[in-house]
């Protein structure tokens, strides 16, 4: 089956506190965009690579690949103004029939084992996301107050999130809505069950700078 | 107000795969457990220190201290069979009035500020403990089926867990329950609500060996 992932990589920068937008954060003297995507070829070469970037950082990111001379192909395709949008946009140059993985940019530690999982259990079921416990104890907030949530019924959802390509173009073609927070929950809007997988607890998204920290300490172990 | 922290340490290494119970790894030379303590004096040097350790692991702490030249004065107290009872071994030694943080023996991170907003907030009003937002999506899994949950109205819950004395000791006068899985959670068995605040992302629970590499990372910043 042929295999495709967009990698959707949508930081501008300011939440890092850093003038640099996270994907181009560079880990491992190179920008974390580039062992995300390296990630996905890994797993099979024969891959086809969607990158998904706000419109103005197509420019440098092309310039970024002929410095590190990173030449995996990609399709680049502009980003929307939300998630849901880019990923539609994304989706555009999928084809049925097909798998698509479609993963935070940020993710560059997503194991060998995690894509392996989500693609194959995908391919018997339609779909998969990787899903890890949570290590801490949980609370619902409402309003001003709180209270207990089991931990043991709570799954902390990751990327690659998984479909056959038909399943996953049909749930974009509905009107987007608030709570399609990810691909997972766009699916359901049609109807379908969601599948969970393992994931793997190194697979963080970079999203502060202390996420950055512990990115380097997991390269320093030979996680990429 | 007298000033209380007893750290419960009932790790015994099975989970990290390592012979070494988790409060005993190496962080920076000593064992865990010894930062986890200074944190807890340098916000305030009269703290006085409960430490509750599983029975067998008591003497080997001692010989710890004496190796590594650690001073803290501390009561030692053996745990229980669950850390409901260790906790309250541990409050025996607690005295009213006073405030109490209850914390996890493995959280060597949590800053300074976070243990001043648990001590300020439950000195006016009783409890207070740490949180903070969630960075993955989140689902509910129940039986083989799973649902989205709404990450913005979910907190990950930290310790120190801070109570006025006479609050905490009371709640645990109740009969243990499954659902006692911190001590908010007791305290919540009395009718009281609970008062979250703001948390500090390092703050992790050292579980996983991932975790340890992570500790390391933190570390060689500067945030021990």
């Amino acid at each position: 089956m042929k295999l495709y992932a967009i990698i959707v990589a949508g930081g501008t920068g300011r939440r890092m506190g850093a003038e640099i937008p996270k994907q181009f954060l560079e880990l491992g003297g190179r920008p974390l965009l580039m062992h995300t995507i390296e990630r996905f070829r890994e797993y099979d070469s024969s891959t086809e690579i969607i990158t998904v970037l706000p419109e103005d950082q197509i420019r440098h990111w092309i310039e970024l690949q002929e410095k590190y001379s990173f030449n995996v192909p990609q399709t680049l395709v502009k980003g929307g103004s939300t998630r849901f949008q880019s990923v539609k946009n994304g989706l555009e140059f999928v084809e049925t029939p097909g798998l698509v993985a479609i993963h935070d940019g940020v993710r560059p530690f997503v194991s060998p084992d995690t894509i392996k999982r989500c693609f194959e259990t995908a391919a018997r079921l339609g779909n998969a996301i990787p899903a890890i416990p949570p290590s801490d104890s949980l609370r619902l907030v409402t309003g001003d107050s709180s209270s207990a949530l089991d931990r043991q019924h709570v799954r902390l959802i990751q990327t690659p999130q998984v479909f056959k390509t038909g399943i996953i173009k049909e749930a974009y073609n509905q009107d987007y809505r608030p709570e399609f927070t990810d691909d997972a929950v766009v699916v359901e809007g049609t109807g379908a069950q969601i599948n969970l997988v393992e994931g793997n607890r190194e697979n963080i998204k970079i999203t502060n700078p202390e996420d950055l920290l512990i990115s380097n300490a997991f390269l320093s172990k030979g996680n990429l």
